[in-house]
């Protein structure tokens, strides 16, 4: 799936580091970070590229593994007696070994393949890359059982990522819809996938995923484990959970969303707001602790996932259970709560060398966005921060991928590290791929404005670059230069679809006989080199510029296109 | 044109001051702001409803105005001998007085039916409105000769007003359409219209438009005058443009722009920009400027326009000729330095008791979005701020109403009263009707999003009403009071689109099995009333509440819909 004929993926230096080159009119190239992996055949899935990288360090083994139940698929599956459209690519001994996540090396001094990866794709001193991610500032998710990935990094002294959310669920979707939305994502810019999926199929339809994502790959196993106990969170165990955890692990997830800060002793606390509790996961282990009295079982087994998770690099996402599902609850005690004790569970996942982000809000007002991120990172040490969105209104659905971009644009120029996209039909419906597409898109932009207000190093080149396309009339690099080429340049022919019009030095908002841009080339052309030039001589050379374009005819406008 | 079954326009007290009430199914009702006007025939326009309280003031009169020429109609008209679709409804002498502006009256103290009018609208005591415009940090625009219009306030006391921009050019666009788009535009929620035509029948445009329109209507009288000569900038004369701006006053346009801040000594400081000049008014002024090396005539003449505005009422919008179309150009001395000159014309207009506002950028990084605010209110003695967006960044062609939403919440929340909207076309093209809505809507929730973080009183009741309803699982009511009713309930309708939906206790995201907001009711009715209970009360309440919920079976999910 190619966006546009002028980009070209390359693979750059000995570690292959992918870029997006796009080819200018005028001979000039520009270079994008590119996302969306060499392609693959979705039977066959991606070569295991970093294969190599991790036999190198020899610190782990594959082994047997567990074995795969019909369960795993859910009840239909069982009713079936078999799961539905089995992986039929190649299937890998899973590996593990004591502690080989990133931020162990890390802190060893060690700087990994993947770290020298994500320096040259940010192009930045690999040493920076190893510092942030031994403090905890930033992660590098990629679990050794998910070596088609091209390693990224989430942190606040690198680009601001984005995420986009995929799955199924008991009401819709197929495997093959499923796929297809994850090479929607990617190739529209997703950093991360998560696969939400809730239906049937599960199992399977992740290993699809996994095989088939040069991004990392984020789940939330209670929604699988709850689909283990026919859907009934009293009948959730660890046991079953644990078994959950490490089905996924060994598929190659890179980072799972945990609630353990939803305790019992906060629950009460959501009793009076004005939408109570609305993350998912966040309910299921309220309803919990309100089923048996006792607290959350991911809190009190909480170091044993973490010793799960140091065997194969998976990281934590903090869940934030008690998010705020409305403007009206936004920084509330329940939120701030759970808070508390997910920085508590921060330090703690980093006494096991285990990789660490923090999930934030939701639904909060402008006024209160910058406070969310400045306690997040006070408190959790500045562990990178997720969120989702936040919505600035409860009152666009519909419109919630622009409500939840102004709120994600303010948090990320704050310091928070990744955004999870909030699609067109959030409250409403599951995306289809359109869907997709308009919510990463929404957020590569969101992303990117963060990016530029946060001076961060050479982020303003793409916006430069399309301006000046765009000052010079270049109609085709300012489409291959835009997030969205295919949108930008269907919207430019609505107005004016003739060939000609690509090249001609008028737009359709001023039309052929008049145009500011043509006249500031004239006001360009005439004082082009003033830099440094005193009043008098500015005065002199206009008066001077003046004579020569009256003596021109003091055209103003242009030549009718043909 | 209504927008959903449940919304009814009721005009309530002496005033008649419109709101759309929503019919809740809980038989609760939800009033909203109302801009749609109450309704016309395109051939017959608006009543014209202020037209008795002019009469009551008895301070203007009746004239014989300014003849229309062929040429008010551009070349075409000329040639043709005629001009096309004349209005067919009631034509009204035009009327005027000495000084008769609403900022006048405040300033007497006097508390006009307008602005009684307009404290309904924004439930504010009429005498903060009268202090607000006689300080000039709020206009009502109004002309007297366009008395279909409904009085608005533009002020950062009051909720955040947007405008929609319509109008024809060279190369596309019928009469019939822009009255079309002006239905789209206030049907939606635009608070006030720019007609910014280029192209033929300007004249007749805008009588069409005016005659329709219950919002006021903005202009740029440079466009037309423009057009009177031919094209050629260097040909535009001081008597062209000011007959130009009384063939607009006579005919009722509320507020025009005039870019009399585009001084001949600022033009060579746009030089080196990657962008130049952007503004078509802009470039207009300053190519007559190079082109006679003399100071712009609407700087030289700016005290006799303020003479023929005070006559009408007309409010000055300064246009931002060099405001930066591009981040790279944000915040730089040539934006900078007619920012100064704006503000001096403006203390200029307050000497005549003109109303005022302030046109303000563009293209603006997040950074820098607030420091626009802070000099311009600085500068201008809080005069009102109307931004067009700005554009968080340059990068995404075909979605800058998103990239613009973003800088237009933060800017407005800082204390910009109106938002110039953008639609998904800038930069590519002219906004279809489609487009019209997708920018209109867009700027509603983005000065929505700016009044809830500002703590404007009884912002965020409509966020609440909305998260109730969904929160209650009344999809209806959710729909019902969302910005746009006929998307929502279309989104949701694509996942899951059976009757028995509209009120299920579900929704597409968990499936019928399993809901989060189930889940934090439960947790409501088991804590509901515990405000102020003591940490040991909630213990024992939660116990006490566990057993039952254990002996009710545990139920966590939902029964299955039918």
């Amino acid at each position: 799936m190619t966006v546009h004929p002028a980009h070209t993926r390359l693979e750059l230096g000995d570690l292959k580091v992918p870029v997006t080159r796009v080819a200018l009119t005028n001979g000039e190239t520009f270079d994008r970070y590119c996302t969306e992996g060499p392609g693959s055949q979705p039977e066959q899935g991606l070569p295991p590229r970093r294969d190599e990288w991790i036999e190198e360090r020899g610190d782990t083994e594959a082994y047997e593994g567990r074995r795969t139940e019909l369960l795993d698929n859910g009840k239909a599956a069982v009713r079936r007696g078999a799961a539905r459209q089995e992986w039929q690519g190649e299937r890998r001994l899973p590996r593990k070994g004591e502690n080989i996540t990133q931020m162990h090396y890390a802190r060893k001094g060690i700087i990994t393949k993947e770290m020298a990866y994500v320096a040259v794709r940010e192009s930045c001193d690999p040493e920076l890359v190893r510092e942030e991610v031994a403090a905890g500032r930033a992660i590098i998710p990629n679990n050794v059982n998910h070596p088609e990935s091209e390693p990224m990094i989430i942190g606040k002294r690198f680009l601001v990522k984005i995420n986009a959310n995929i799955g199924n669920s008991a009401v819709t979707s197929s495997i093959a819809e499923e796929v297809d939305k994850l090479t929607h994502a990617i190739t529209w810019g997703a950093d991360t996938v998560m696969d939400l999926s809730t239906g049937d199929d599960i199992h399977t339809t992740r290993e699809w995923i996994l095989r088939n994502s040069p991004v990392p790959i984020g789940t939330v196993p209670i929604y699988q484990a709850l689909e283990k106990v026919n859907g009934e969170a009293d009948k959730l165990t660890w046991e079953v959970f644990r078994d959950t955890v490490i089905e996924q692990a060994e598929q190659g997830v890179d980072y799972m969303t945990i609630h353990a800060g939803v305790l019992l002793r906060y629950v009460p606390l959501t009793a009076n707001r004005v939408t109570g509790i609305v993350s998912r996961g966040g309910s299921i282990m309220a309803g919990w602790c309100l089923a048996h009295h006792q607290e959350n079982f991911l809190y009190t087994h909480y170091d044993e996932l973490c010793e799960i998770f140091k065997q194969y690099d998976v990281a934590f996402s903090l869940g934030d259970g008690l998010r705020p599902g409305s403007t009206a609850d936004a920084n509330d005690e329940a939120q701030l709560s759970e808070l508390r004790t997910l920085a508590e569970l921060t330090t703690r996942a980093w006494e096991h060398d285990v990789q660490v982000m923090v999930e934030g809000p939701g639904h909060v007002p402008l006024n209160l966005v910058k406070e969310n991120v400045d306690l997040q990172q006070e408190w959790c040490h500045g562990a990178p921060f997720y969120t989702l969105g936040p919505l600035a209104t409860d009152i666009a659905p519909g419109y919630d991928h622009i409500t939840s971009a102004i709120g994600a644009a303010t948090i990320a120029m704050h310091g928070t590290a990744m955004l999870c996209y909030v699609t067109p039909k959030e409250h409403l419906g599951l995306p289809d791929k359109d869907d997709v597409k308009t919510g990463v898109i929404t957020y590569k932009l969101a992303a990117h404005a963060a990016d530029i207000a946060k001076g961060h190093p050479g982020a303003r080149d793409h916006d430069d670059a399309l301006s000046r396309a765009r000052f010079e009339f270049r109609w085709r690099d300012q489409f291959a230069l835009s997030l969205d080429p295919v949108t930008a340049e269907a919207f430019h022919d609505e107005t004016l679809p003739a060939e000609g019009a690509k090249t001609a030095h008028f737009c359709s908002m001023c039309g052929p006989k008049f145009c500011s841009m043509k006249i500031s080339q004239d006001v360009r052309d005439r004082f082009g080199g003033n830099d440094g030039a005193s009043p008098e001589e500015v005065e002199a050379g206009m008066m001077e510029k003046s004579k020569e374009f009256a003596a021109a005819g003091g055209r103003v406008y242009l030549p009718l296109a043909d």
